[in-house]
């Protein structure tokens, strides 16, 4: 039985949007995830980011996507009956994301369908945006998630 | 002056290979990375992993990102004149990233062009593929990095 309490494939229409962060960037955590996954020096130090084209203490690019994801559960997937992604479109790092950035934004459902080869899944294609709080956009990118359906027989007619 | 020990642009043209890993991914790495970052049940406990389409404790695809990115600093990026990247063209996750699994591969450097926009930058295409133990392919991906060149006069030209 489809647990009531969980957004389902039915739930999210194309045009459905969910709120992403506030959530504000420390350097501790810059520093700590680049210690562990990309210790380029423009993540590490601060002198070393000011005189990179990044201008400053930067978050990694792929630091960026994992702090999206989070905001990404928190916002939606924690309620939602997913089953994961079979990967990302695109991802485009447009500004760096710097030390004390505030990052906000949104995730809108371009499209659905129902899987031909998951029995019971649907597919969204997601689109996802982060801006600073200077209002620019730091980054984009879309990828489709699969959902469990509520009513597989139903949708599927 | 750029410096000799750095790979430059003109030190990377298409074709030039460079080895990722090996990498062994623990039950606990998988678990830490989901706690701060996608906390989704077949991240962070093994029963509701088997239960899920994933098969067993599956790494965020996130976390499988940053790991390849730490296996791409660990054999070539900290030993080049990296200027970041400005987004990734696409991300397939093939197979799940279980508990257990050795990941290994290669980055390819499919194409290398000089920047228009930015003196004394060429930007380089790579493609980044990883295999686990059985040798499935479990992550592909391609994208853009900025490179400096060591001599910007004669490669313009």
């Amino acid at each position: 039985m489809p647990d009531d309490s969980l957004l389902h494939f039915e739930d999210m229409p194309p045009g459905t949007t969910f709120p992403l962060g506030p959530k504000h960037v420390t350097a501790d955590e810059i520093i700590a995830f680049a210690m562990e996954y990309d210790a380029q020096p423009m993540h590490l130090d601060a002198e070393a980011g000011r005189q990179s084209i990044l201008g400053g203490l930067a978050a990694s690019g792929w630091h960026s996507c994992a702090m999206m994801m989070r905001m990404m559960t928190d916002s939606y997937l924690l309620r939602t009956a997913a089953e994961g992604a079979p990967g990302v479109d695109y991802v485009k790092w447009k500004k760096p994301v710097l030390a004390g950035d505030v990052l906000s934004g949104e995730t809108r459902v371009l499209d659905s369908r129902v899987s031909q080869s998951r029995p019971g899944i649907g597919i969204v294609s997601l689109r996802h945006e982060l801006r600073n709080q200077k209002g620019d956009t730091v980054l984009e990118s879309e990828n489709p998630v699969m959902i469990r359906l509520r009513d597989p027989g139903s949708t599927n007619a």
